[in-house]
């Protein structure tokens, strides 16, 4: 009895753009658009995996240097397509930043390119097994994943346009506002701050002021790294029994484990370790208590779960990260955290920020109290809408944006804004 | 489209002896009879998943408690497999040390009862994908797996029984005649001699020897822990050149991190580390430069497999350990070690020694130059002699052994022995 091969046969790139709102974040504003890229690899019956990844210009060309020569290998030989991938870029390094996802480095950049790859082969793999990509994963511990109701502080709308659905959201009132509108809609009962906007005194005040008005929720705060080591220590005790975890108060390894042993908050971070360079240093210096993951960088599906070995070996919690999204991504952190035992927290995702926009059959998908139901049919268990696929590469192709550059769309209203960190 | 579901219907353990040489180690020497229990996993459509554990009694029995809560569980259940034999053994520490596998804790006994239906769960996913195991585990990047001439000293007969097919080894001539003979027979290009039985200068010699007679072998020595911290300072001063890596010269994480970090020769181990517990403390000490892998105590192949990524990350080399076993365990490395990219040694493996009593049909695997092809049929790709399984399990019946016990048995002969580590 022989054993099955199925190569592939041709892999599509569309870069596409959706709305963004006007989210603030330490180092500038949301621009009116956010990129992705949309993969789909496509095999001999017709069958076609999904994946999304960055739309920044220089992760666009990689994958398109990196594509053609994963065309013939086995939708099964993940092992042999990350070689693949890591040959094919010879050594560069990814010079764009996708968001706050820190320094890239070498292994990084494989990483980035690869896990664009990875989830659309274990698509496909779940297609032709006809399972769920969580179960090509050890299979999930849970039905429902749950996330959290991601906050921003942001501008009514962005300059020269129309106000969006959102409002606007500058103060702890607004913030509070508009967690009640987030879990009105979907249920969450966890609850982030994105900070490092304002001076910290007043994000202080906000998570107070949500502590007051949903006592029972979760907390987080996310400065990004615009604190300095005493300011993140100050501002730890003063949110000491408020919040879960403080994230990336302060930029580095070193800061974040002055931090680290100063406070008995844990830290969580997706700035200071974004790769697997990074994790051997934090490890040593006791710099982080939670990290997140994110398989778009961490290198897919796999990688992200074998990651969560490595964390739990080392004490390590896991909760997952997120950028600006739709719901190929979603589905694909979903089925990532229902195989992750270990994965303790609710996930962050920007995804009702972006949802109006989906590319995928049926439209946004549905939070269930605060939970994304576990995918149960073959695959990651979504299919494209074609004619909103186009409509979102349309607005790639218009809207002129190529990188994502919060920092350089912020000094457009603002010059004197630096975007340096940190900042307090 | 729904996706498909396979529970588990059957578990069958036969526990299985085996002839084994009068093999000589630091703790005694092996007795006439080796243990193993072969692990069946039956589902609906008359399929069985096959698996090779430990079958000292203490395991035999936490299997026969774990077997019966598995039933019912699909076969990519793996998450819900573990959880469920970690709940079943309920905080069960395990007291039998399964040959030279370092102390056992709670984990590590969960690993280790988990590993064997786990292997037997991949072999149905396998079947039932008609994929090779190794392709669940991310895809072979090699085609064969170098195993290496695994050398001990030995008797020429168990006392009272006639003298085996493979003569006596008590001084360097004798190593360099088995050597020949192993290469001549299997063609391996590495040789790893089990040291810890004579004092140091006569193992030093032997291992000159050994360079001299195959100047362009790779080689290893593994006293398990029979030298003093600076006993083991000393022998790697005299084989730096000579060995490309040392294994567990001295016991503990304590003392192996002393001899580390004062040797440029890598030490590897298969008893400081045997479990996930003990990665941190001996990362911390700069403890090992080489893991040997093991995934009958580390967890089975898929977590063997994320094993991997943590030693890549830490910079830490992999090899492979082996105990006394047979065909179904000698293909579960193969899958394991074909799929792990930075498994850059050539693997241990005792199965020369053990082949003659193979219980999968066509009898014993062959190596073809020192390695074994990696099976391309689906699942581990070998299924059971049942007459030959038979004969093993009327074996184990009879010949009285129930626990491996080294030490007991020479100190049968030896009255004064006392096993005590670290002797020189």
């Amino acid at each position: 009895m022989s054993s099955a091969r199925t190569p592939i046969r041709e892999i599509v790139l569309t870069p596409i753009a959706f709305r963004d709102p006007p989210l603030l974040n330490a180092v500038g504003l949301h621009e009116p658009w956010a990129l992705r890229t949309i993969v789909e690899i496509r095999i001999d019956d017709g069958l076609i995996g999904l994946g999304e990844t960055y739309g920044d210009q220089g992760h666009l060309a990689r994958l398109h240097q990196a594509a053609p020569a994963l065309v013939g290998l086995d939708v099964f030989a993940l092992n042999d397509a990350r070689a693949c991938v890591a040959r094919v870029l010879g050594g560069a390094i990814g010079d764009d930043r996708h968001g706050l996802t820190g320094q890239i480095n070498l292994s990084g950049t494989v990483d980035r390119v690869f896990a664009s790859f990875e989830v659309a082969l274990l698509d496909l793999q779940g297609q032709l097994l006809r399972r769920p990509v969580s179960d090509l994963l050890g299979g999930a511990v849970r039905d429902r994943v749950p996330y959290s109701a991601y906050l921003f502080y942001k501008w009514a709308a962005h300059p020269g346009e129309a106000p969006d659905r959102f409002g606007e959201a500058l103060d702890p009132e607004g913030i509070v506002e508009q967690a009640r509108s987030f879990i009105a809609a979907h249920g969450f009962s966890a609850i982030k701050l994105k900070g490092g906007v304002f001076p910290p005194e007043q994000e202080v005040a906000a998570m107070r002021a949500l502590r007051e008005a949903f006592p029972k929720h979760v907390l987080r705060i996310d400065p990004n790294a615009a604190w300095t080591v005493e300011t993140s220590l100050r501002v730890a005790r003063e949110l000491d029994g408020v919040i879960e975890y403080l994230e990336d108060p302060t930029p580095g390894i070193d800061g974040m484990g002055q931090v680290a042993t100063r406070t008995p908050i844990p830290l969580a971070t997706n700035m200071c370790v974004v790769a697997y360079d990074h994790i051997a240093p934090a490890v040593e210096r006791k710099a982080i208590g939670v990290l997140l993951g994110d398989h778009h960088y961490w290198g897919g599906l796999t990688r992200s779960r074998q990651l969560a070995l490595l964390c739990e070996t080392f004490g390590i919690g896991m909760s997952m990260h997120s950028n600006s999204h739709l719901g190929i991504s979603l589905v694909a952190m979903t089925h990532l955290a229902a195989a992750t035992p270990n994965l303790g927290y609710a996930c962050d995702t920007h995804y009702p920020w972006n949802s109006a926009d989906e590319i995928v059959a049926g439209g946004a998908l549905k939070f269930v109290d605060g939970a994304l139901p576990v995918p149960t049919s073959p695959g990651l268990g979504v299919t494209l809408d074609r004619d909103a696929l186009a409509r979102a590469h349309e607005r790639y192709q218009r809207c002129g944006i190529r990188v994502r550059d919060d920092t350089g769309y912020l000094q457009r209203f603002r010059p004197e804004y630096s975007g340096k960190l940190p900042r307090w």
